[in-house]
């Protein structure tokens, strides 16, 4: 059950950090003025603003204040932009968040000033330096932490940002893109899940180990807590991941903000794909073999594909792993001292397979 | 004169730099590995390696030590060649170093794998990642600058790359590219000089500015040697993209490496197209209007052009302003105590308006 409160309180995060990337200096000098309404475009949407609101709760569930860990937050939401700006570009996807996508927003606005034949080209040229002036700033962001903080701690958090943080969202990014183009005989559930993991998990993983550093305000990766917030994070994280999946096949488009079916005409290897493929009757998979991956797929072909996903029982197998996920985090979170913080946490991890957006 | 004794002082900092790099534990652990491949694949082709040798040179003439800087060298390397990465997908070029510009290099190696409808989104969208992972590792090497070095001089120079360079160069190659958008009547010297600045200039100028800071290894950004240093740099780097915008039109293929006349297809807003547009008669003029930023030009229309250039007198004009930025360089140099280290600047300053590549 998600309180009208949690919701609130996700909300004032949202608009906190939200007001910290609009009015951070170096963000407000960007030029020309229409790649620092890009820097802001998807900042402005809005969005779930989970992750910050996990690095912020985590810090504060082990003592620290969120006012001093603000630049953090701000700084993992603008890194988590540049990868949807770059993703965007990679996937074709032209809405998001109800809207849009960057690249999509500068084809309309461009479209009277540039030669048609380049008119792709140019906006996503756009999107991409748009993508690269944000990575840049989010290390600003993490620079900017307030002097109460351990100044070790901040240049370690630059650095993990980049090494770790970096590498291991790309890798997974391209492992989605590259899985798309396998065979799926090729694919097992485990290597899909260890891309998940890669992808997405690892972003909230980040949140939960970066909130509870700051919050513990010490250089000390290896504290249980931070060890904990990290793992708690990371179930979470995959549980979240897999309800995403769930809804890019049978969630509702106008509460989800992008389009249903565009994960079946990129031909993305879900588990809900891997499942049904391995317990689908000989018509269910030349249907699967056949459609996952066009991009052109009618309306008709992508319910076909969606009635295999059914009938095989991969929407119910998914929802069962990420209820598993979800009651380990549940687990893991019950052994941090009761808070407000950590109350909110409980109720994020509820939310993750409840909502529908 | 340029002497051997130089060249190959610039030949080994350049190995140097490319070991640091290839060895730097958080690019092998980059995965998979054809994006491995990728953030190494400029890197590994050389290049002139102008920008670390500047750094390293410019630290020594203020009197600190090569082994302890190169690291930022490395890194100012890295954050040069993923800019380059990104400019090569904006300018649709195909051949850098002599040989594939990357996206060229991955539209080849996955041609039998990937639908050809989709190859040269697949290709661009590979080289936009390496030159993701490329900017976040660059952060990485100069968080790895030694204990030696002063910690509050390490972030500060992290938060400069990231806030100042990165938002001054990509400002500029913006402007490059949105300016072969605009009539030649809209675009003044003025405006085509502020642009350089911004998108080659500010590189060499980081980098001595850089050299110098960690060279007296003390956060003094208004020391008078680290301002000596930084503007010499921006003059010296002035002269760079003259001398390369003048090699676009009149050098010899095979040395530089990458096509001439690609500058002319892309309708590049250039000085020398600036004056030339400014001095020529109304036949001349036309044939700028028409044939600069046509695709398809062919080698006739491009003679053309460089005919245009040449009568009009803009290669001399821009030699002549080459060398006027050099001399600038050359009277702040002399203000430098003599050490080995100066003349090396001396000596690249030169090679600067000398080079044929």
């Amino acid at each position: 059950m998600i309180s009208s409160e949690f919701v609130a309180e996700l909300q004032r995060l949202g608009q906190l950090v939200t007001d910290y990337i609009v009015n951070f200096p170096a963000v407000r000098k960007v030029a020309p003025d229409y790649l620092k309404e890009g820097v802001l475009f998807y900042v402005k949407k809005g969005g779930k603003r989970l992750r910050p609101a996990i690095l912020i709760w985590a810090a504060e569930a082990v003592g620290g204040q969120a006012e001093l860990v603000l630049p953090a937050a701000a700084a993992i939401e603008l890194s988590h932009t540049w990868t949807l700006v770059h993703d965007d570009i990679i996937d074709h996807d032209d809405v998001r968040r109800g809207g849009p996508s960057m690249h999509a927003y500068y084809r309309e606005t461009w479209r009277s000033r540039i030669n048609p034949d380049n008119l792709k080209d140019w906006s996503q040229n756009l999107a991409m330096l748009v993508g690269d002036i944000q990575q840049a700033l989010a290390t600003s962001m993490l620079n900017a932490l307030p002097v109460e903080i351990d100044r070790d701690l901040v240049r370690w958090l630059i650095n993990d940002l980049a090494t770790n943080w970096v590498t291991e969202v790309l890798n997974g990014e391209m492992l989605d893109v590259e899985y798309a183009t396998r065979s799926l005989d090729q694919l097992t559930e485990t290597d899909i899940l260890s891309m998940l993991d890669k992808k997405t998990a690892s972003t909230l993983s980040w949140c939960g180990q970066t909130g509870a550093l700051l919050g513990l305000n010490k250089l000390e990766p290896d504290h249980h807590l931070v060890k904990l917030m990290a793992e708690l994070c990371r179930q979470a994280g995959l549980a979240f991941q897999l309800q995403d999946d769930i809804l890019g096949i049978i969630g509702d488009e106008k509460e989800l903000g992008k389009p249903v079916g565009s994960d079946i005409r990129e031909g993305k290897r879900t588990v809900l794909v891997a499942y049904a493929y391995h317990h689908a009757d000989a018509a269910g998979k030349l249907i699967l073999q056949n459609i996952l991956g066009k991009n052109g797929a009618t309306p008709n072909e992508i319910d076909q594909v969606r009635a295999v996903l059914s009938n095989s029982g991969s929407i119910d197998y998914v929802r069962g792993l990420a209820a598993d996920y979800t009651a380990q985090a549940q687990q893991l979170l019950n052994q941090l001292s009761p808070s407000k913080a950590a109350t909110h946490l409980q109720e994020l991890v509820s939310f993750i397979t409840q909502r529908k957006y």
